[in-house]
């Protein structure tokens, strides 16, 4: 990484933190430039528009789900392996997150009605994970280990439920049951893929 | 309903309109104002602070939603018939909401770190909408419909999973299988539960 890369991973952080916490339209260049010590003329030099921000954070957002999330579980074998792999590092990604929760889940409340480039890079790759989780789920109808006629899309939708109510149970009604509840979620999910 | 009363409830209709676009933190007794040709003084007799209003309107929407949804919900017949009837009129009230989508959904994700009086109340009518459902599930147990051992509290968290990813899939990715693939989601639910 050059210096400027690694300048602008180091503002991309901080913005990321903020944007979790206050949301995209939370995020300024004035403010961010007072948390890096940065002069605005330096970020501007880095992201033109307050837009072309916003959109950097979804990016560098992805970046970090793509690492966490995603590379290990396709190292996990393929078929239900791969599938329990791929929830065990989303259900870890949602325990992790920073202060805020996850940024995918305040992201997707506060642009679902707010038309531009922020939104349309969020909804892509919501769209590309929700395929990436059915195409997972299709290496178990491959191995033999879940029915022909199982139906991916509608299995990565109903997971994609089971973490949102992860995610609500754990950040907002602080259930001690929540890793359990979404467990067992998980668990019916399974069995009722099975050949 | 006296005139006062009625004054308050038509403020209240703005303010929840409001925060569900801009969420509670975006509304203020000024903006309230503007909107509603009222003084700042005039509102400051019903709403004593922001901290005030802002429990008014989660107060408030919880009455839109015990007309809309519990009410009804209550007059199906019990068992299976009015799990439906609840989920029924849940996903209703999740496709008529104003512009900004569910206000719960937003103020989940707005309140999930910000302690104080909205977030418990929010709080605490989120436990009892869980209990009612889980109540009207075990509903189903008792006319022999659904298995003994079945899990009721379980039951109303995969429910609110369903919904959580109806909305997503409604809201964000505007997918036109959002409504199929929940129903879809639902029958599993109840499937899973029958004895």
């Amino acid at each position: 990484m050059t210096k400027g890369e690694q300048t602008r991973r180091s503002i991309l952080d901080e913005a990321l933190g903020v944007a979790t916490i206050a949301g995209l339209h939370g995020l300024s260049i004035g403010a961010l430039a007072d948390r890096t010590g940065m002069s605005k003329s330096g970020l501007f030099a880095h992201f033109r528009s307050k837009e072309q921000l916003q959109v950097a954070v979804v990016e560098h957002a992805l970046d970090h789900f793509i690492a966490t999330v995603i590379r290990p579980t396709l190292q996990a074998p393929r078929g239900e392996a791969r599938v329990r792999a791929l929830a065990h590092h989303w259900f870890t990604w949602g325990e992790q997150s920073q202060a805020g929760g996850c940024f995918f889940v305040t992201a997707a409340v506060e642009l679902d009605d707010d038309p531009g480039p922020a939104r349309d890079r969020l909804v892509a790759g919501q769209r590309d994970w929700l395929d990436l989780i059915a195409n997972v789920f299709r290496t178990g109808i491959a191995e033999g280990q879940f029915r022909p006629d199982a139906d991916p899309d509608q299995f990565a939708h109903d997971l994609y439920g089971v973490m949102l109510a992860y995610h609500h149970a754990l950040r907002l009604l602080r259930d001690p049951a929540a890793g359990t509840r979404a467990r067992r979620a998980l668990d019916a999910l399974v069995a009722a893929a099975r050949a």
